[in-house]
């Protein structure tokens, strides 16, 4: 459905010209170039360069009427002056598709008023062509061609992303692109990023109308300054949230706000009250911080809407388990007393000096299996409960290996070093069952191990698939933010 | 001056013995032997045990009687029950000072009353001790002997600290030891950490008490889950935040979190009102996140105290330089609109499709030295703003040397990598004259780099002493409650 948007094509070219690049580092064309050889892009890549033979080993021709096809797209990052002859030359190639990087179209000309935007869309409605941009940092397509890892259209994002299904589109290119980085402490994966920059011809009802049909798309983000088709995107927003879900980031209403926007995209932002009543009534979940958009992304991404907001917690420490229940409630969330029965039955296994009220602390009694598997199996059967976060799901292993790092230790210690096999499978062993309770009683459960995101226990939960956090604080404004989504979703399916 | 408070022998002992120690990973106490070896302790160590003949290579003791010499701190890590029989060997021992690791003071003993807590009391009181606990996690004096890096006494923390001036008195183990892994990625340095469980004998009063006057303390981290001695507290806390700023963490006034203390120190927190009104009237900084307690300790520690609440944002990119804005006005800091001389200062060095009027966007035209040296100089010397966020101190020969990993690249490309030498000049040499500056004007000065955190240009930064977040909003968040402690201690002052 959505190979049929005319989008579609701005992700998937089978060939790309360039106007600008040359061989420096400091050429934003040729990033874009040097970012699909990094992606391993398979289609024809013509860069366009009066002077030089040749840029990053590919031909570089003259001009666009040189090239051998007509490219299915071009992207140009030269002075904004020269865009409105280039769009003649591509226009009279035959070209449908121009991303323009160049900034440069909003500000005055000595005193006179900058109409070059204007020439653009005129040119471009002459021959039929579409345009995203200006000052825009291009796109990305993770599903681009067959789904071999490290493929992918890629003219924008400097890292390999994982695959996923979250797209975002962005009037920021830093948001865009630039928030990706580090890629082995990230685990939600990336579909499509569109960076729309000033939206003269392409806007973001363009992309949501995009993203509302494509089946690699389940999650999607925003970044919204100012909304061109404010009507038309409240009735589509409103149409994908009863199927995806949308995060938005919107910047506005705040003096200084204001004052960035109107340098950055132009635009004049909207009243904060206004937009705050516009995602409400579409069901959009809103936040104001990056980590809160990709912590919703990844949470929402891995299919996980719990049915009600009522928290169940499993500690192994009293101070987390109280700050994130106290900050639980803060933010909505219930985090019900445990029915007696309930708590006599999780007694029976519990020390003594255990509570099993919710949290249920376990008080360092760390018998693993029971930890691990028996715990989050009779809360996730219990019905008492809709969600689970465990704090203390520490490599007590990779601790102690540290320890043994020290000759004296070594020598007295009853211990020893676990060989990685030992420890994949006792991973294997303690989160499996967990991942098909969760499943099979559809209770998602979120992890936290405040050691080192990448430390080896650490990757070997985040490997049986655990979705896992270093702190208590943000997995909790997390699912408060999914959960209100949910409940939007289930009064609109009402109504 | 704090040498001769009484808390100040429990954090430099000369010796130390310890009950229920072996040489096993899952022992408690094995493990605070093991963090005293991790930390180079070199005071004499006691293991008393009944049966083995030594723990971790120490002489084991069958009880303290049998000890050479009075140890100046015992640590009891055994089954409640049996820690009033310790405490009276330890009194005809002599000892003074005895932190309880040990839980399980709190519940019903079969169907009676739980005294314990009471016995332990009346017995330290015979024979003139002090105790740390029970249900507690130990200490950590970074600062124990000479200054000699790696070198601590710590029975608690896991991980190696870099020193600092950061002091922590926690009703929570986990945060007073648990929070500091990933040292690579930790810029906050500890000076002392004392997890006080229980207080049945030593509170955070003392505590408090004792850093007051600490010379090795200048910022004081407090978890706070309920005040025995609020009045007392109150006085010390108002006295202290007039010279060292105290963040707190309080747990407590929802039902969830009063459920979860009650298990937990089997306190019954106040109201949450109260607390905050506590937290108000004495200049207590309040957090509910563990990561924003240390990104504002981190602020504090290096002495950061903006003259006044405005915020100059220096940026790259108009999205992050928005978000900024738009975040800190929200959090009651000022984003002024810079004068029109200072704007026409700056857009002499700045590309025609800049911003000089706060947030100053220079539009990825990334001059180095003017981006890190000359646009902070000319704020910081203008007298408009008070503080400076700066965002997109980017890697670029990072990416660039990423690049160059392709042959494809790397056969083409007019840039090369850099020897580590040369980047480390260049770092130098772009950011300690802003350094200079930032002393010199007193205006602080923090930084944004996308990238990890541990990237090879994020390392250089903050070798140069750069105050480095890889997003702009825990830095804003942290700086607006850094301006609100600010405000409180010159309105202080005056009255």
């Amino acid at each position: 459905m959505s190979e049929t948007h005319f989008l579609d094509g701005f992700l998937n070219p089978k060939s790309v010209a360039f106007y600008g690049a040359n061989n420096k580092g400091s050429s934003l064309a040729a990033i874009q170039i040097m970012n699909l050889i990094k992606s391993n892009y398979d289609g024809n890549i013509y860069p366009i360069h009066l002077k030089l033979d040749s840029v990053m080993g590919y031909k570089a021709y003259k001009s666009i009427a040189e090239l051998p096809e007509i490219p299915e797209l071009v992207v140009i990052v030269l002075s904004a002056k020269l865009v409105p002859q280039i769009f003649e030359e591509c226009g009279e190639k035959g070209v449908r598709r121009i991303i323009v990087i160049s900034g440069g179209f909003r500000e005055l000309i000595g005193s006179r008023k900058n109409t070059l935007t204007k020439e653009l869309n005129a040119i471009s409605n002459k021959y039929n062509m579409r345009f995203i941009g200006p000052n825009c940092l291009g796109v990305f397509n993770n599903w681009y061609g067959t789904n071999q890892e490290n493929l992918a259209f890629n003219t924008s994002i400097w890292e390999h992303i994982k695959k996923g299904n979250f797209s975002i589109a962005s009037q920021s290119g830093t948001l865009s692109s630039h928030i990706w980085f580090d890629p082995e402490s990230v685990d939600l994966g990336l579909s499509k990023s569109i960076s729309v920059g000033n939206e003269a011809n392409i806007d973001l009802v363009d992309c949501i109308e995009y993203f509302k049909d494509d089946k690699d798309t389940s999650v999607i983000g925003l970044y919204v300054e100012e909304l061109k088709r404010g009507k038309k995107f409240m009735e589509l927003a409103s149409e994908i949230t009863k199927k995806k879900p949308i995060i938005a980031i919107y910047v506005g209403g705040s003096e200084a706000g204001n004052r960035a926007l109107k340098s950055h995209t132009g635009s004049l932002a909207g009243n904060a009250k206004i937009f705050d009543a516009i995602f409400k009534e579409t069901g959009i979940i809103q936040t104001d911080y990056v980590q809160e958009f990709l912590d919703i992304a990844l949470i929402l991404s891995r299919g996980i809407f719990p049915k009600g907001n009522r928290l169940g917690i499993i500690t192994n420490s009293g101070g987390p388990g109280a700050m994130a229940a106290n900050n639980a409630e803060k933010k909505g969330l219930i985090v019900p007393e445990l029915s007696e029965s309930l708590q006599t039955q999780l007694m029976e296994i519990l020390p003594l000096n255990a509570s099993a009220r919710n949290p249920v602390d376990c008080a360092f009694d760390m018998n693993l299996p029971y930890f691990y598997i028996t715990l989050p199996e009779i809360l996730m059967k219990s019905g008492e409960i809709d969600m689970i976060i465990q704090y203390g799901v520490v490599g007590f292993q990779d601790v102690l290996d540290d320890y043994l790092k020290y000759e004296k230790i070594a020598k007295h210690a009853d211990f020893h070093h676990q060989p990685a096999e030992v420890m994949d499978s006792l991973a294997q062993k303690l989160l499996q069952p967990t991942m098909k309770n969760s499943e099979k009683y559809s209770i998602p459960i979120l992890y936290v191990n405040p050691m080192s995101f990448t430390s080896p226990w650490s990757k070997r939960l985040r490997k049986n698939g655990a979705l896992l956090f270093k702190l208590w604080d943000r997995p909790v404004n997390a699912l408060a933010k999914v959960c209100e989504y949910v409940d939007y979703k289930n009064r609109s399916k009402k109504t």
